[in-house]
């Protein structure tokens, strides 16, 4: 769906819009979520949870947002979390020298590659200033994308904003082994902002300066990869692989993949299989979804295997997640840079945990939900849009609508609203405008139900249900309301069976 | 309970413990949440957004946590958001001068104070420096709490870390305004992290230099503050409100607090009403809180009303939520320094709406529950610890123990489990250690239920359910225990009725 659609709904319904929007000299790069928008993108990362987490039995962490300069020593952020940035010696602006070069030869150039051969490659190809169509630029510079932050009265206690959610895993990995686990596996989880200096934010929600992240970092035996649990149920699962050396996608079961080796063993075909099948939750359809393996030169510093699980959108593929094998580096580097020792006993063996990492952006699966979710139908002369979201992640389970404002219908709806609020319910009590708009407005913003209160409920105590897809609409007695809408919101029954 | 207790049991169970703790040089005042830790801190929100925003059709927002430098200039923290900063001349150490004279006063010493006058009660009081004893003290200095971030490749987008999540519900305004509301009175929320370069981080969660908000700001119009639906619902609701020149509590009625104008009008009792109504479904007994009214110097510099929700504890009140009547001081300030007319229509007047703000502290809120529900029991020769915290809050609603792991207990139990994640509960599943330990980790993290799959179970199709604080246990059924849930944790029947 063309990204001008979505950004005209988000825009009218605030669903995403700039930060500090009436300053017209605010950065870009930093987005504002509100209701429906805050809602769906919320009920993304409870999905997550709950399918990725909990159901794995991991652990949650919430952590603190700002982090010692010596953790970025370790992590290796310092030495090697930078861009090439090249500067126009004729207008002085500022420029990614691999997007550059990649929009000029249409192919992707890897953002590692050393500056004097993105030097050789403008002057190769013939760059030109995207502003002032200057040919003439400075030496490529790496530009580190870490945002530091001073801290402690004298700003002596230098720190930076994370850059990725998953170093304070690392961190906390030796307490929470030691309080909690014992044992290897173990996946640690975290959901929250990350902060990058992007030099050109781009694309409203898909290269942002502050993003939302929900990484699962999965510690464990180097030596028992292929040790793990509940293979079994995924063995047969196909993974739509996007090989490097292939031209397109093949599917390719968990257990050829493992005993193949085109994986590093079954825990990594084991937690791709879960992935997928958790975006399949989000409705993308199984023909636009893949894991395409990068090459060394395309990975990021730490990863010796990355899959990237990408998307085909009018946008082209997205990556929603980076699939990386990080090995020991992470906690090899924290031992070494904070003296702790970071060996573990597993199975009567001392290790160093390795770690698979799933790093997915919630602000990207947002987006392709939206993206994939947008309909836009004819009825007669006139033309409907909705969002088809599945109901675990739409804003609100159902409109509470009565028909009009009088006559004890109200009354009779909020009465309706409260009960159902307080079977913990996610419904959106609407009063005004007329029942037309009311059904559109929530239909734009993808609540699959509505209830409608209206002169016959005062008597026969039911009400109208309507279904956002179809339209179709039934009868229901109040009194069953809170059931048919928990099987409704967990899927237990349809609409049909409602 | 002892302060002690609270921090040996969150470090004990990683409920919350120091952030990047493997670094002996991190800077203070930054914490990581765990497991239940993590859960119990976003159930607090939740119910916050249930109670406080979802009920009151409110509309929630999530903001970029960096703004722009106009942004802080318009809301006068750039000018005025500072603590008074003593520097020891002997040894160097800075100190927080009104912390150095209450600490020995005993008295409240408003921030707010001249520094001119600070430096006259130092030496009028002979203030020793709490490091080296020496009693030469430099002049107080203002220092500015905010942290800042530079923007760009160049650095040159000066911005912050926003000090309270509060500034982009008042940039978001006219958008909200606009396209969701178009009437008066209008709340928007926004729960999230703000941050401030406290000189002296302390007390673990109760002063750190990234925290928790959640917060609510009401925009209404001023000549309209006694019109207010829902009124009639809270009037004959008592208040606890500590007067400025009272020495107690008085239960005040919110009907009498309006008409007399102890607050400000009908809107501001309502909210008020509203806010303590919230305190108590976090347990917190009717006689241990109190809204403490601020005289004018105590006051931020944005209120010109201000009461401070306290509870009181083993470390003495502590303030959960600052409720403040803003005025039109915020939109105010950025309609000037924007060039945007903020100005509404409402009821056919032309209106710049004022504020009355609730700031609540989300780690507050957590430590004060923590400290409220922690149980210790002697069973006989053995000591018990308990977290009472209602199911609202509580990490997980159920603990799901296999008795064993052999003979299919295991697999029965993992059936189980699988089956009530499927409906949305969460269930903690558990296989290690003993029964009895399995009971103690989960009466300690607060779980009010357990159910434990027995060989019966395998004949029988049920199950022992146990309730944490009586540890009284039931049987029954396997089919029976989604529904019997779905009632506890919504409070519709109790254990004994279920």
């Amino acid at each position: 769906m063309p990204k001008e659609e979505i950004n005209n709904l988000a825009l009218r319904r605030a669903l995403f819009y700039p930060a500090a929007e009436i300053y017209s000299n605010a950065p870009g790069g930093f987005w504002e979520f509100a209701d429906a928008g805050e809602k769906i993108r919320r009920k993304i990362v409870d999905l997550w949870r709950k399918e990725l987490v909990e159901k794995e039995g991991f652990i949650e962490i919430s952590g603190a947002q700002i982090l010692p300069e010596d953790v970025f020593k370790a992590s290796g952020h310092i030495a090697s979390f930078s861009d090439p940035v090249v500067q126009c010696k004729k207008c002085s602006s500022l420029h990614r020298a691999d997007s550059l070069l990649s929009e000029k030869t249409k192919e992707v150039v890897p953002e590692s590659l050393a500056t004097t051969e993105l030097d050789r490659m403008i002057k190769a190809h013939g760059i030109e200033c995207p502003k002032c169509k200057g040919k003439d630029f400075a030496e490529v510079k790496k530009f580190n994308m870490m945002m530091k932050v001073d801290i402690g009265a004298t700003g002596n206690q230098v720190s930076y904003l994370r850059p990725e959610t998953c170093q304070s895993i690392f961190l906390d990995f030796k307490r929470i082994y030691r309080t909690m686990a014992n044992s290897l596996p173990l996946g640690i989880a975290q959901a929250g902002s990350s902060f990058r200096n992007e030099i050109a934010p781009r694309n409203t929600l898909l290269r942002q300066r502050e993003f939302g992240q929900m990484e699962i970092e999965i510690f464990f035996n180097p030596h028992r990869i292929n040790e793990i649990e509940n293979f079994s149920e995924i063995e047969n699962f196909k993974l739509n692989l996007f090989l490097l050396k292939e031209k397109g996608v093949k599917k390719i079961s968990c257990k050829e993949a493992a005993e193949k080796k085109i994986v590093s063993g079954k825990l990594v075909a084991y937690f791709l299989a879960r992935a997928q099948q958790f975006y399949s939750k989000l409705n993308i359809p199984d023909e636009k979804m893949r894991f395409r393996q990068l090459a060394k030169d395309e990975r990021a510093f730490y990863a010796s295997e990355t899959w990237d699980f990408e998307v085909e959108t009018d946008l082209g593929w997205i990556e929603l997640m980076a699939c990386n094998y990080r090995t020991d580096h992470d906690l090899k580097g924290h031992g070494k840079q904070s003296k702790q020792d970071m060996v573990v006993t597993d199975n009567n063996e001392k290790v160093l945990p390795h770690v698979f990492e799933l790093s997915a952006g919630i602000d990207r699966a947002f987006y392709v939900a939206l993206d994939l979710a947008f309909k836009k139908e004819k009825r007669g002369p006139e033309e409907r849009i909705f969002l088809n979201l599945p109901a675990r992640i739409s804003p609100y389970l159902a409109g509470i609508f009565p028909l009009v404002k009088k006559d004890g219908l109200l009354e009779k709806a909020m009465e309706i609203f409260r009960q159902l609020n307080s079977f913990d319910f996610d419904v959106l009590f609407e009063e005004k405008a007329s029942i037309g708009k009311r059904y559109a407005k929530i239909d734009e913003i993808g609540v699959p139900f509505a209830i409608t209160i209206d002169y016959d409920s005062l008597k026969d105590n039911s009400v109208t249900l309507r279904e956002r897809n179809s339209m179709q609409q039934k009868r229901v007695k109040i009194d069953s309301l809170p059931e048919i809408l928990w099987h409704l919101k967990t899927g237990k029954k349809s609409f049909e069976q409602a």
